[in-house]
């Protein structure tokens, strides 16, 4: 099972991040995000659209006291920054781990998240964007396997063409 | 060589996801990012500023003539899109061409890029960011061995670190 922990949103300035998250979250395999910050029933109801339309199971959640979250969390917390140990280096070791909380946060990550945080790791050292981050950690953790993932109760889905576009209803 | 074509920037709406988009090129291995759309100074001055603290070569640059540049492009040209063909069947395929154009598009694609382009590609079949479609597709398109890029004429790198925070000046 693989839970992502999104710290700090802000509703004016990161709606599509955050929005990115939880679609590349649901996309790669994990089955919820949690997010803090500011409370965007925005944010939920555009991602709950999409589980209602492309399926799940996948679930978004607010939540005020993510540190108890991540200290009681029953499995290994990943907090994905570019400070961190490369991922290459640490893949193997996480993998090992039957459940994830892959952590990730905006621009200010509040200090002690890396010292409670099992692992802290970088998908590369340069900056660039947690959205990234968390597909390529997601797509390392799971060895690629999340790319034959098939959706429960989904409406809509796509048949891949070599060109153009093909959707199919379910529902 | 591999060049990311990043289509239908809109300033005032896509701001921080086309400085991701740039960002997460150049730390997985293009050289440059070509945009089209509005013209925005200020993403091109935070992405040239990035740069020149943490090392290239990169660049950004707005075009306006886009369907000329896929259509000379002196390699192949990649469409990432959730309608094409599974990166997983034709990654091996496309790891052939020596140059790579990557296409990416925001919400409305114009729809004679996917017969123009030489494969469209999706990095699976679900909604979710173009973010993440460019870095798992780079990821997997050089074998995860730009995760030990190094870049030059930086003047700012990072020690990775098990926790905490480690920056180093070369500068």
């Amino acid at each position: 099972m693989i839970t992502v922990l999104r710290l700090g949103h802000r509703a004016g300035r990161d709606p599509r991040i955050s929005t990115h998250c939880a679609l590349v979250a649901r996309a790669f395999g994990a089955t919820s995000l949690i997010y803090t910050g500011e409370h965007d029933i925005g944010l939920e109801k555009s991602v709950r659209s999409i589980v209602q339309n492309w399926g799940g199971p996948f679930v978004i959640e607010h939540e005020s006291s993510w540190r108890s979250l991540i200290k009681d969390f029953p499995g290994k917390s990943v907090h994905l920054t570019m400070y961190g140990l490369p991922i290459q280096e640490k893949i193997r070791e996480i993998r090992k781990s039957k459940d994830i909380l892959v952590i990730i946060g905006g621009q200010k990550v509040p200090a002690d998240v890396y010292g409670m945080s099992d692992f802290n790791i970088g998908v590369t050292s340069q900056p660039h964007s947690e959205v990234a981050a968390l597909a390529v950690f997601l797509h390392e953790l799971q060895l690629g396997k999340e790319l034959e993932k098939t959706f429960e109760n989904r409406a809509i889905g796509i048949i891949p063409q070599r060109s153009g576009k093909r959707t199919v209803k379910y529902k």
